[in-house]
């Protein structure tokens, strides 16, 4: 008698990777247990893991063709990659590598910064459903909704009770995402304290990198304890069925930009979207157009 | 005695092809005079026009980090391509293969369709100002407000009196943008009624292109005569010095990606944008995040 049920079986390679980075729903989440040097699928070195990257920049740009031409038909499905991490993370250079294989044209990006005296005014998820992307994109969230849990947490922004509100406003909200087309691929890039630090003195010791530093992020950093409890109460609260937390070992920039590739590659194949068949007469319109 | 005040003198190379490509202010624009299989300059065939337009991907996205950097130390300055031509002309293409040379966290890009009833009651510059590029960002515009003194004129869309105050109307409002940071790079993509012919079967011989075709282009393309001459219209009372107009032969796409990456490199080289300096102690900064 057969344990399992092999009829939807794929090969191993695939949709593996989610597997292995999804955060489990229930458990606390410990980010201490979670190495930010990891490797804990895929390439094994920086050159196979670029080497990798790029040869799934085809794949991800036909899939993304077929998502944009499907919802030209009424398909509603598109794509919402949430990045979150602390500064440095890579969230900037997530989106400069990893969208950068993408169609631009099909990409809605959002860096969200401290809120303006206007999206203060409104509950927090105002300025996100503005920035949502449309039938057929790929929506990228630099910072998101997140943010209203994380240093409005550690930042103490609200009073405790509306903050823990917000946990299951999340949820609800997400889960009407779904429901609506919406393949939420939602990544914390975990880095090390060390490398964080390391990469802040990158910037200090460049001038060119200068713009990128401000006195403020050693503040911030000096906080680190109460941020990355911040992240973990997120994570588990906020993976969901609907839309799960998927943690990338981020210490390794190759890694970060294969694994998100790889991440987004999976759940585009997962919706596995169709160019739409023409409503129109191809003889008739091949007829009158060499008429012409 | 000199002729000539070379202290500014440039390599022959640069700044050669805005010269070339770009519409004169006062003569009339006879779009016949122009040959959409031209290669007016630049490299001689598809091979070399390839290799130069990823050859020049580099300095764009320098460039283009500079420009964003600069934009967080309060200068104001972008850049905004402005894509008009007849359908199969390559917007699209253009924005994928040469928009896609740039970090996309820097570009805004937006896709004119017809108006909406909300956006036909407010004056036609109205969805235009919302769509601009912010300082350091480059704006592109698949469409824009052309679109008011193009199909609005070959269609009859608006009273005649009206359409021909538009021309004014667009020089003031192209002037305000140029005086507020905007460099405008307005590309005509000049293709034949033939080429448009073969385009347009290809996607009619092609199942995975029939998203891409409407019943109506034909309808369209009947009306060639009456958009040349609106186009010709617009690039003569709208090519201004603040805003010029360049006609890119375009019926060759390796030819179109390359002029149109070669326009954006020579006008952000003239902008030169800088990366600002740090307005931190770099030796505290670096003494306290070592303390860390």
């Amino acid at each position: 008698m057969p344990k399992k049920d092999n009829r939807k079986a794929r090969p191993a390679e695939r949709a593996a990777l989610r597997e292995v980075l999804r955060v489990g729903g229930d458990r606390p989440v410990d980010l201490r247990r979670f190495d930010p040097r990891a490797i804990p699928a895929g390439p094994a070195d920086k050159a196979a893991g670029v080497a990798a990257t790029a040869a799934l920049a085809d794949r991800l740009a036909s899939l993304q063709e077929r998502l944009y031409a499907a919802s030209t038909a009424g398909d509603r499905r598109r794509i919402l990659l949430v990045l979150q991490g602390t500064d440095t993370s890579g969230k900037g250079g997530t989106v400069k590598h990893v969208i950068g294989l993408f169609n631009p044209a099909g990409c809605r990006i959002k860096a969200f910064k401290a809120p303006t005296p206007e999206e203060r005014d409104h509950p927090f998820l105002w300025r996100i459903e503005k920035a949502l992307p449309q039938p057929g994109e790929i929506g990228i969230f630099d910072r998101s909704h997140y943010e209203d849990v994380l240093i409005a947490r550690v930042r103490e922004l609200v009073p405790r009770s509306r903050l823990g509100r917000r946990y299951a406003q999340i949820n609800r909200f997400e889960q009407s995402l779904a429901e609506d087309g919406v393949t939420l691929v939602k990544v914390f890039l975990h880095i090390s304290y060390e490398r964080q630090r390391a990469r802040l003195l990158e910037r200090l010791d460049n001038p060119d990198k200068h713009w990128k530093f401000n006195a403020g992020d050693i503040e911030e950093r000096s906080m680190w304890p109460a941020y990355q409890e911040a992240y973990e109460l997120a994570l588990e609260r906020c993976s969901t069925d609907a839309a799960p937390w998927f943690i990338v070992p981020s210490d390794r920039k190759w890694y970060r930009d294969w694994a998100v590739s790889r991440l987004l590659l999976e759940h585009l194949e997962d919706i596995d979207p169709r160019y739409p068949k023409g409503d129109f007469d191809v003889e008739e319109c091949r007829r009158q157009l060499l008429a012409t």
